[in-house]
């Protein structure tokens, strides 16, 4: 058993790779973009076989110590193929997780799956019984559910992000750097801005569609971000998942659920941190995204037009091209100009149709 | 498959016929004691096969329909014995609950077990496999773990009872009809004194050492009882389980799990009970009984004597003879004078004891 590792560099990847080294997992496959001094330190202490970058250019820095080294999403794929691993975890930011998702499903391996996008962006191609969510909310379902069927409606949570306190009027002229001050995780950028926006509690939802097939879907906001999911029951009854907000809990099941339950990675929670709960409803105000809520849940692979022009939005807001307004206009521009949908039946299609929501989301002007 | 049911016009008698009516469960026999109009009527509605009831000197009064009736508990033995039912409910209260718990478990029956007593006075001789817990917290235990043994500790919850938010230094004075104002559940009257004073969170403490075989069990209070219990795992999680407070879920499990599954018997929890839950330390000034805990899970047999002690203390305080105050000493002075047990390896040798105990307590003047 070994592991093929996908964003090898983020957060996730470098939790994966402390979850591997107390599992004693050895590592075949490590894909990283452009942190290639992180990627060396890496390759020098696991050792893999194949080792994939993003770019050609920086092909001559790689130390690879033996290992096989690959270039781009083309690399990717075929460093996958090379591979025995019957898993990869997949933790590549943005539209560009789809394909290795879906080229691993294709070769018979299960994914552990933190790439958001594939599930958002092309659910309805993606065989879920291949999937191991490694996402908090989304593992939280999981460990509630244990495969039971018996639930009426399930609730994720969301800490509020960034300006879950800031004066209303002033939302729309925050800059990125405010919105990467998250209150409760440390990660990646663009996850930073999507839980800002609550973007990402909208992805969430339908990762949550897509996994576990039931359209009553609730998000609340519990601003500790202990209690990641709750599971409605048709008994009547309800069920939370408590964790101090650490990705080591949901990585360390995908990769070896019995270890797993033995190995505490995290924090215990404190009798203290349980004085006091609150879960809260979304305010529409506060985040006006969420009222394309419903929307995507009618019509779920609405999920690929939030996706491209989300990409789009964030990098230009990140670039400083606008505010947080500007990049709030542009989504809800976007998913109103595509509204109803073409037919998409295969990563082709959804490729060509991402660039077209791209190049319109790049056209708007705000 | 049917149900022998003991206890069956107390609050949960009542309710267990009421899931097992939608569950079209025969009733195979009825055990009540003194409410001859309540059994009367629920004879007319299920025919039992068996009847048995406290005293001989009601016998005249029971309209048997064709079934056979038995008094005192030397008439549960035997009616227990004729009835081909596998599962028992045992919803007595009290001490008088603990033999037919054993000789259901003799007669190779299964025990859904409602009366606290049986274990808390000796767990040490019943075969917990053959329990399934009727009681809110362990129901919810049960509920969370479903067989895993991959827990750290245990946590139940209470309400806090009648005497919550009363001024500390009028507690020792409050009469019986104040203790028996319980703020959330509605119960039968010996549960709702035990409640006030903590004793029924002790009794609590013990049994899911019984059942689940762990000594770290803490307990909280949670004011709304909408969380009923939590479990901390050894991967560092928690998970914890909801409900409104109505025994009807707990019970339905126990006579038919997959049924239970999909049917509600309980208004559903709200978003709104949601918006703030917390749960608070068990304050020792408010409950001086609660001192009691850590030597009762060192020394679980004790519970034979917190059990004797408290029912007399009980039924001293309902008769009026002494206040709130009287009955708290009374515990506390008995559990002082048997801190060291004999080994009680038998029924017999608990009776005997549990006599001792209870001619201890009554002796005490307060």
């Amino acid at each position: 058993m070994s592991l093929a590792l996908l964003g090898s560099t983020g957060s996730i990847g470098v939790s994966t790779l402390k979850v591997a080294k107390a599992f004693n997992l050895p590592i075949e496959l490590l894909v990283a973009g452009k942190n290639i001094n992180l990627l060396n330190s890496q390759i020098k202490e696991f050792s893999p076989s194949y080792v994939v970058i993003a770019d050609r250019e920086d092909l001559d820095k790689v130390q690879g110590r033996g290992a096989k080294v690959f270039c781009g999403s083309e690399g990717i794929k075929e460093a996958l193929s090379l591979c025995a691993s019957p898993l990869v975890l997949n933790a590549l930011v943005g539209f560009v997780g789809l394909e290795p998702t879906m080229h691993s499903i294709a070769l018979g391996k299960k994914v552990a799956l933190a790439n958001k996008e594939s599930l958002v962006s092309a659910g309805w191609l993606i065989d879920t019984s291949k999937i191991i969510p490694v996402d908090s909310e989304h593992f939280s379902l999981w460990y509630l559910l244990r495969g039971s069927k018996a639930f009426s409606s399930l609730l994720i949570t969301a800490s509020g992000g960034a300006f879950r306190d800031t004066p209303l009027h002033s939302i729309p002229t925050q800059t990125p750097s405010n919105a990467l001050k998250h209150p409760n995780w440390s990660m990646g950028a663009k996850i930073t801005i999507d839980s800002a926006s609550m973007i990402n509690k909208l992805f969430e939802v339908l990762e949550a569609f897509w996994l576990f097939g039931c359209k009553n879907i609730e998000a609340l906001i519990e601003r500790k971000s202990l209690i990641h999911a709750l599971v409605e029951y048709q008994d009547g009854s309800m069920s939370a998942h408590l964790a101090r907000p650490d990705m080591c809990l949901a990585i360390s099941y995908a990769l070896n659920p019995s270890l797993a339950q033995s190995t505490s990675f995290l924090p215990k929670i404190s009798l203290q941190d349980l004085s006091s709960l609150a879960l809260e409803p979304i305010s529409k105000e506060r985040y006006p995204l969420w009222e394309l809520k419903e929307a995507l849940l009618e019509t779920p692979s609405l999920g690929v037009v939030l996706n491209a022009c989300n990409e789009v939005a964030v990098e230009g807001f990140l670039g400083e091209k606008y505010l947080f307004g500007g990049m709030t206009k542009i989504i809800l521009e976007s998913m109103h100009r595509f509204s109803s949908l073409p037919a998409l039946k295969s990563l082709e299609e959804i490729v060509e149709f991402d660039k077209e929501v791209r190049s319109f989301a790049r056209s708007l002007k705000v």
